[in-house]
């Protein structure tokens, strides 16, 4: 490990984050610069510059990246219709190759030789912070806190602060919520307290950003969602930029107690873990992709996206967003999204949401063909013999010679 | 075409199949052996024999294959959590090799050269049926009276009747629903009338076999449901019947909202066709099903289970259940069920089921290790360091050598 | 079938296809477009001119399309490394779509409402064809004779041609190959006669392109082949254009007794048929291919590469060239191939290539880290014990929890 | 680290392993149980049992696995035809689980609570061993000295030995290869010396199992191999046990310059690296198992295999074998292979090596319908219209509502 002078450390302004820059300033007498990016997580960034300040930081950089994070990111995500273990909408695994970014552009604007971050060595973000760094300067030091020091509980940080006359507010700190918490623009998840036991149901007071679907309204909600070349551009007819519309279906959502999820999932770094999630916004917004991609998407190509799919949904999770494979299967979808343009409707009501209608002028839905009714010739019926029997073929000389299949 | 001397024909005993039975009997000369299958329609059976006797039929099969149908079609199913194009659960297409075993069986054990079935020229199940009948028996032939006569529309169809004095039920036939419905213990499917308008919404009247989410309860229902290798065993902690366990959870999704579905896919046959379904027991299985997989299944092996899952669903929906790829795939899903025991807890509310609670002794969480807590030295903190290291060393290579990711 | 006023027909100036012109003459008393390309197969296609023009053609098209075929055609291929079945490097199949979108070029042009071609019924080429040309032209009308007259023989086609007078140059048809033939630049393939019996081993003067292995010098030759973004772009430093370059290693392969492969292989329409090929040039491109994207691609991408490999060569080999879903991974495979720039030096020896020397400014390979020798650091050894015990954790946890693997 | 009081080690009997004896009891004071195998190296095992005793081991096992080698793990790996990054058929990586395996298993009959080898911190074969090891028994502690000591030159390991009076057999130990090698009946590696260059040639004089091409016989030899559910079981009609089988390929094609090799490869830690092999007996055998699954497996079970075939060769190299996705794998494969019996007639000339012919009672290849013949009506050719015409329909009814494809 060779001498580090200024380290660039994702910092929130909470408690965790004001003990690493101390950390950091007597561990390794180094320099800390500090970043703190609103990325929709529902609280103020600018209160972390008087807290930077009081811990004697020079170089503060507090950035508001909602546009560019949904623009970037989750919009290119969702056009994979990317879903972890079939169940994760990958909430807070998006938003982590952002904050990567911004602190190695940080890193090379300051001169920094290194880069810090608040993220425990049993979780996935250290893993996708840290790519991401790697990928982006190879030669950048790391120092990731918890896996060096032994501050390992909620007690020796605050004796720490104490110790080292670190001015938290704790007021604010008392009430804590007895689950691990991260929030952004796409999502709001919960690990932690009773949830590690995964036979015990998640209390009803836990979740916040979404009334339960008991409490949502009687009446169901409609909307139509516009789409250009994959993303969605407009609700109900106004044109909205990408994080007001995502955070506008996120009030929509929440109203109608959508998009709560409660899973087991599997971590990167080998264990299994328990997290319940928050996605309003991105649950509806998955539904109508999908449902605009039903109708402008040639067969073959949405069957090809489904098969991708899997694997750029690992790719997101383990981290490796900065990488040419992900790059590589972006291009792919990217290709595939050039038609998928039109309106979607769907139906919001009570925690589930339903595409009711879909039109496009790319669509290739095509009613003479599809009717029940006479189509007047649109479609020859025979031609379906044919293409049974030589789909058939390869089946029927191999049961001819014998093979059996039951 | 060689001389057909008897057909089977897999026979409802309503207006067109019974037309078929004549048609069949002029049109080739042939004698017709009719055969009507229970698998969880929802209509009686036992009238069909009457009818078929009416019109002359000497061979007539009647079976309840209502176990059949769940424990060797439905459940191995579920076992890959097969969806096709991210949605649809295949309820119609599961049912279509059940009934072509069938029909080949009864070709077999009454001499018939040929069979018959009811399905048009521009849909999927015909396609099923010929595929598995040509696949058990190579050699013999289909009649696809759709596909053959000019009998294209309900009043031709009508009128035959009179003019070969084919005694129908006109009075069940008149108040006909304006859609094109199919129905098995998985669920009901509705196409056609305004449906064929994919901006269209779908009609509250037409969904049959759950009530709205608005009527549905105010009170959430808990179930539990048991698993033994892969499939469901038990409700509540009463075993029951493959049969009789998805009728049951088809009344408690019903009853709840759960299950209702509307997309648009697309047919193997090479268009886009708008579909409305309801599942209400098999939406539950499949969200039971992932959990109790969330905590028995090895990580890699349930991403290969994800993997693998499109190319399985493709190849029911396009009727290749009965083929040496599909029992390829089998046999890996199965080999991964072993370990699928264990319970899970589901909440069902107003249209949505959430998996609340999950447990097994085969559980591969472990509490030790998953915890923000102190683990005891379960997990070592800096192996994680080295992990990440290791596999960003092809990227920090890659960004040393001037490659770019941005 | 609507009338047809005028056919363009792909046409190579042989007894079949001559036969074929007064054949859609005489059956849909149309007029008759021919269109007949060099595409490296190695005869002239002049000639060609005057025999339309016997058969009262009046609209010839004859075009040198060696140099499109190469780069638009084969070189995209080879960026994929497609392989078809494990061996076939798709030399019939990738000329097909060419073929395809120049006989609808000219159908635009000449205002003709059908194509024709002298494919069989039995085979991929019709497909290839026929495929190609709907996806181009939808409207367009197609004419198979082999899948509808009669003349299923050498001898009733030479009877129809004294018939209707059609002069054949009945010399050189005398002595016709007993087997089936077909070339192009990329490779000359056999089917039929003795090959037909899958046991029967080929005979040796059936071979065209390639000198036998044993006859083949002594000597080893070696080369040097340069790439730019993924294709060829020069031998031993001397530049040349595509169809040049392609020529000049069938040459060089040829000589060397390289790229003859006898394989039994599954068509589309159902069938099991067996095939040899002599791909001179191809086989060395994919060797030198291999090993310059073996030191210029990422790990992750190659292994991407390698995994949707079989689908693109499905697409091809099936006829789907022309279809959104070989598009879609066209642009990951040719996002991929930016870095694929260098040189590759090879040893051709009596049938086999070897790879024996590669090098690129792009080059990944990172002598100091793949050093037995001292690194100097550039590796810390001690990474890999946490890289390993990360992978190892969900394996560890499961054989804790009595998980047997044996 | 606890305290470890006895460890297996993988003992070759060579300089390095000699040291590492020594060293582990200096080190950690404990006892070492050492563990030679023949999986068929090419050197006798037997005198590793004196240098053991000298270095004062009490406890020494020496097995001969080469039948459970092959017949487990090569002969399964084989039915997959895997290939790592298109070249490389694993020769090395199969033979490491094998190793894995058995230390476990000494460690349980010895009581010991450590494993330890010779691999280097740079290489796959350390993660294959311990992922091995992890798998097998978690709870095993695993020492690698590579990684820990500083004995990291030639010069140094043999001043140890001097120091610690450790008796080496420094006449063979003098005349060291430049190469780092590795056989057992698989192949033989090298790497190393020149070849970290890759641009330079391998000298003519590295080569040890095979003649070069140049000096192999002028005339072909054919063989005939007989299969049994995927496995080869015969030469020339002669029954051999599994490692004699493979042996005598060996012999067959090291004679005819066959199996040769020179790649860069991808390794799982991270880097490029140069490796040459020769596996003159795989390479035959890849050959023939292809060439049989040609006539014997239905085509899209066959397409399946190769698009797994991918990830499964990924497994073996990176260590996986001992995992639950493997055996999920191997069981897709296996259920395959029981169709795969038949007979491969194969050609080795000069470094090549051809199927000339293949048959079996299980062949799927129908001469009736391939042929070029007349068919007898075995095959309607007419069903290719409607087959070309439904498969084309989605790609007609884009292009008329205006998709381009050009």
């Amino acid at each position: 490990m060779s001498k580090i002078e200024k380290v660039v450390l994702a910092y929130s302004g909470g408690l965790d984050t004001s003990v690493i820059v101390r950390w950091l300033q007597d561990t390794y007498g180094c320099e800390v610069v500090t970043f703190t990016a609103d990325i929709g997580q529902g609280e103020e960034v600018e209160p972390a510059r008087a807290k930077a300040e009081a811990l004697g930081v020079k170089e503060i950089y507090i950035d508001d990246l909602r546009e560019e994070y949904v623009r970037d990111f989750v919009f290119p995500m969702f056009r994979a219709n990317a879903i972890y273990e079939g169940e994760y909408l990958l909430g807070t695994s998006i938003a982590r190759p952002l904050i990567a970014k911004r602190l190695i552009e940080i890193a090379n604007e300051t001169g920094a030789d290194a880069i810090s971050h608040g993220a425990t060595g049993k979780g996935n973000d250290q893993v996708r912070f840290e790519l991401g760094a790697y990928a982006l300067k190879p030669g950048i030091q790391v120092i990731a806190p918890w896996r060096e020091w032994d501050l390992n509980s909620r007690e020796k940080l605050m004796q720490y602060c104490e110790q080292h006359k670190i001015p938290v507010d704790f007021s604010s700190t008392k009430k804590k919520s007895p689950y691990s918490m991260d929030a952004n623009l796409l999502h709001i998840s919960y690990e932690g307290g009773i949830l590690e036991d995964p036979w015990a149901e998640a209390e009803e007071d836990m979740w916040r950003w979404s009334v339960s679907p008991e409490a949502a309204p009687e009446e169901p909600t409609y909307i139509t969602i516009g789409f250009e070349k994959g993303d969605p551009v407009s609700i109900d007819g106004e044109r909205l930029s990408p994080a007001t519309l995502l955070e506008k279906l996120n009030k929509l959502g929440g109203a109608n107690g959508i998009g709560r999820l409660d899973i087991v999932e599997n971590r990167y770094v080998g264990m299994k873990s328990r997290g319940c999630y928050e996605t309003p916004g991105g649950t509806i917004l998955m539904k109508a992709h999908r449902a605009i991609e039903s109708i402008t998407l040639d067969r073959e190509v949405a069957h090809m996206k489904d098969s991708l799919m899997p694997r750029y949904a690992d790719l997101v999770y383990n981290g490796y967003w900065w990488s040419p494979e992900r790059r590589m299967l972006q291009a792919a979808i990217d290709e595939s999204q050039e038609v998928v343009n039109g309106e979607v409707r769907l139906k919001l009501y009570k925690g589930s949401v339903s595409a009711v209608g879909r039109r496009s002028v790319d669509s290739l839905f095509d009613e003479r063909i599809a009717t029940f009714e006479d189509d007047a010739g649109a479609y020859n019926q025979k031609d379906a013999e044919g293409f049974i029997k030589l789909n058939a073929l390869r089946l029927r000389i191999a049961a001819g010679k014998g093979r059996k299949l039951i």
